[in-house]
């Protein structure tokens, strides 16, 4: 639970009350003490942390430190405990549902500072990186190793972050999100303990898999501040291919053919007409502006060949238009420039709107199902809603582009979302395939699990954080008048 | 803890005194009433269900009960925790490292009878099939699906006892563990309430991951009833190769390159001299009697013999004598026969005599390190120990071929085997790379972890079964003078 004596002031900064914990102003003399001018109430720095990349309203701390490494962290967590002071980290802020926002107020815990590439294993294929290295940068760092970092979620996120979420983004068809990807963490807890978990052995059957239950717990069992994740060989070749159909049935039965005959993608990108059209106008490219797969193919110079073959005939037999493939680099580079540019894309259809992403994922058997009630749901909606899946792994996003201050487009917006969320559920999916609960949906996770799962998942927070001081009000919520609230229904 | 009023009978069947929980006599009186026959307190029932397949002393439970469904676990389970007695989840008994020995008394509930496979997708690639469905059963019937569920651990396991145990097997190098392989799960709760984690998506990031807290937890946070499993599809084309080497660090050194250079092997596995010439004499094979390693490769047809000609050419490099392939079934049947029954052909080596495996798992970079010392730690020691690595992922065991009576000779091997654990974590390694615990490796998981790690488990396992009657004294211990004993010292 948040901290009892949380007063409610208005803040400088934020659109909403900033609350201050009780303990802020003893625990604010403390963190300036030791961390100087790497501890700052500055309504700039504050308003930064408390908003993220989504339509989610700014929710800033009550002051953010920058600590460079775990030790620091743990004194961070050591006096916001003391104080019971909420603590939220903060990576690079591109989480979409909301993870960032001190909504009981508290310290926003920067972790960018923890950037060290601590090492690397060529012959292992891992590497132990801080929680503030960004995927891009580890990526720099494996340059002529041979290797590299597959788990790619658009963003250049940190890859704390990501764990923290259970990102998964483009290729997780083939190479796992991060539940896959971390192999051992370094994780402070509420009470300022570090721990080490998980190792780098590739496989292991002792004891309880903390590294799993970390991983996606977004900040509020405990803090990652370092990670040992796997890496993966650069393929010998790689192929792209992009393939435009008549109907989104007709793709996505395509894309349930090549995964059902063991074509191992790398990626399996779906974009609905809207979003092509979005990407051909922000990319100036002439593409067309019907449902279209992209894929990419890993492996060797003949595998490839074999791969995109084998896909092209399946396209084929749904009436894939025009299956072309490029090898060049450079060919390669332009078509997943414009396919990662989507979501710019699609804010750029309508000038200073925001983007509301949604994120179910379901069987890849209902995934058609799904995406056609969702299509006729959407029917007199008038807000640009263009079409991005991840449909190798049934997962699928409507970027709603919205106007946050339009409060009537919200709720409408919202209402749709609900009910995209209960349809996945019904037909046996789950409600973020790789954003995380934030509290954005913190609301369907007793829809998704039942009222006993979410218990037990309330009973470990509670064991681990039994003051409620980490990321408060994200992911379960505690104490008795803080049960989910009983969701809106539609 | 264990209900504190344990009486120490001496058991009749147990070579232990087996203690008596106190509610036990009200707690039998009402699991007769209710399951009649299908609860037994038979000597012969009980002494079955007190040992797996190690070196394990029978550890017999007061009784035993034959449920049939998830429901009837619960009321088992509800039973028990009303009158505190304690229950351990019994499979198919093919476990190595004590999970099944009921060390303070109590129930031992047979899950064989939980025996149906509920349903299979082909589309989806995945089924959901009861805890007591053995692995074979499950790949008897996705015969004519096209499917098959890959994890193997050489013993017809239940798919149960494999999730609680996260086992892995020959061809994790490819298909990962049961980590991997399961979606979702049922679980029946300390308190006997029934919950569902995961579930069919392919992914998600909504909560926190049950799911992989009770795969591995070996029945101490609860009994899994069900599994939703991840199928893969039969590859089109299979083939099967063995090489033998002059020396372990030469084998070793080829699979490092193989992994290293992308090949996706299915399997790759190596065995020792003295483990061929057991594995010649117990299947009347001639293969050299000299470090050897079995490869198993899954894809196309040009696919296989794209990966076996580079793995030939790499295992030439590290001087393999004779690298021979076989994609004619019975072939590789012949060939896999071999590879599989080779734990009978150890004990073999020693009519009468039982195994004490060993299980270390290191970064592979290690792996040659690892086993070199060990080899010369063997050094004087008179017990026949053949070596079978799963060294694509770094795990091997040593099979010692012992007499579990003989006092001496069993202190020998443990204390070799504490040497080789502490070997393993000095290079990073882990104590368990796929046995699981159980309380064979319970003094191991503080030095493996540290005891703040450690501390974390003990509190997760404290918050789901507060009463500590979940397979007590495996994995944690519970309670104050429950602590694990300093490990010994050599």
């Amino acid at each position: 639970m948040i901290s009892p004596s949380v007063s409610k002031q208005r803040d400088r900064v934020g659109r909403e009350a900033a609350p201050v914990p009780g303990g802020w102003v003893d625990a604010a003399r403390r963190l300036a003490d030791r961390f100087g001018e790497r501890f700052s109430v500055g309504a700039v720095v504050r308003e930064r942390h408390g908003r993220d990349e989504s339509h989610h309203q700014c929710r800033p701390p009550n002051g953010v430190v920058f600590p460079t490494s775990t030790a620091e962290v743990a004194e961070a967590v050591g006096i916001c405990a003391q104080h019971r002071v909420p603590m939220i980290p903060f990576g690079a802020g591109t989480s979409l549902e909301g993870g960032v926002g001190a909504l009981g107020g508290g310290l926003s815990i920067d972790l960018s500072g923890l950037d060290r590439v601590a090492r690397i294993s060529v012959e292992d294929m891992d590497a132990t990186v801080e929680a503030g290295v960004t995927r891009k940068r580890l990526n720099e760092h494996l340059r002529d190793t041979g290797l590299f970092f597959p788990i790619d979620p658009g963003v250049d996120a940190t890859l704390g972050g990501m764990a923290a979420t259970r990102a998964g983004g483009t290729n997780a068809v083939r190479y796992g999100t991060m539940r896959e990807a971390v192999l051992g963490l370094s994780v402070v807890l509420a009470s300022g303990q570090v721990i080490r978990t998980g190792g780098r052995a590739r496989k292991s059957a002792a004891g309880y898999d903390l590294t799993r239950l970390f991983v996606g717990s977004e900040g509020t069992l405990g803090i990652i501040t370092e990670m040992t994740l796997r890496l993966h060989g650069i393929p010998q070749a790689v192929s792209v291919a992009v393939c435009p159909f008549a109907s989104i049935a007709e793709a996505v039965n395509a894309v349930i053919a090549i995964i059902q005959c063991g074509i191992p993608v790398a990626r399996l990108e779906l974009l609905d007409g809207l979003a092509m059209a979005a990407v051909n106008r922000h990319s100036k490219l002439t593409l067309a502006e019907t449902p279209t797969l992209f894929l990419e193919f890993h492996g060797s110079e003949a595998g490839v060949v074999e791969q995109a073959e084998a896909a092209a005939a399946i396209a084929q037999d749904f009436d894939g238009a025009d299956f072309q493939w490029a090898v060049r680099p450079e060919e390669r580079s332009r078509l997943w420039r414009a396919r990662s540019q989507v979501y710019d894309a699609a804010l750029a259809l309508r000038p200073g709107a925001k983007g509301f992403s949604t994120d179910v994922c379901v069987p890849i058997s209902a995934l058609a199902q799904c995406i056609a009630e969702t299509v006729v749901d959407l029917g007199t909606c008038q807000v640009p809603a263009p079409m991005i899946g991840h449909v190798g792994d049934g997962n699928f996003h409507l970027v709603f582009v919205v106007n946050p201050t339009d409060a009537a487009e919200m709720m409408e917006v919202q209402r749709l979302n609900r009910r995209l969320v209960r349809r996945a559920l019904a037909l046996g999916g789950s409600c973020t395939g790789e954003y995380g609960v934030g509290y954005g949906k913190l609301q369907f996770l007793t829809e998704e699990f039942g009222r006993p799962t979410y218990e037990v998942m309330r009973t470990i927070k509670q064991a681990l954080d039994p003051l409620g001081l980490m990321n408060p009000g994200k992911v379960v919520a505690l104490g008795a008048g803080r049960s989910p609230d009983p969701a809106e229904k539609d």
